[in-house]
């Protein structure tokens, strides 16, 4: 099982209720895909989203957002992390 | 406090104990410009590194990050996050 950080630009002026929506619509069906998505933050300025993953693959964590209605094609598979 | 989350590029073959001194050098002045860097993903093939932190303006996160040695303009304020 492999890490994953998307980013997804264009949500500018998003709330954090519409945060939760999009976030548990990925939620509702990621395990199809053996996806689980931990983590999203939001710069509502900016327009950016980031989303902290663990899935088997790039492709499976684009198809699950792709089908949840957010698409992004920006993903990076993060093999190393520090805390 | 506000959180951050900020982005470097260029990173190619970057290796893990790289990115732990890296995130060191951080650690070691942070507490000048009262920023935390609390968590750092790295996907060494893009040479993408993402990091969390918390601190008083995205101006102190970029001084740090200068300082230690791996300026980015491209930081973010994510004033929202999902769990």
């Amino acid at each position: 099982m492999a890490s994953f950080m998307d980013v997804h630009s264009g949500f500018v002026g998003v709330t954090a209720q519409q945060l939760c929506e999009a976030h548990d619509r990925d939620l509702a069906i990621e395990s199809e895909e053996g996806v689980h998505f931990e983590r999203a933050w939001l710069d509502p300025e900016a327009g950016k989203v980031f989303c902290l993953s663990t899935g088997p693959s790039k492709e499976a964590i684009m198809r699950i957002h792709e089908r949840a209605g957010h698409p992004t094609a920006e993903v990076y598979e993060v093999s190393v992390d520090v805390a």
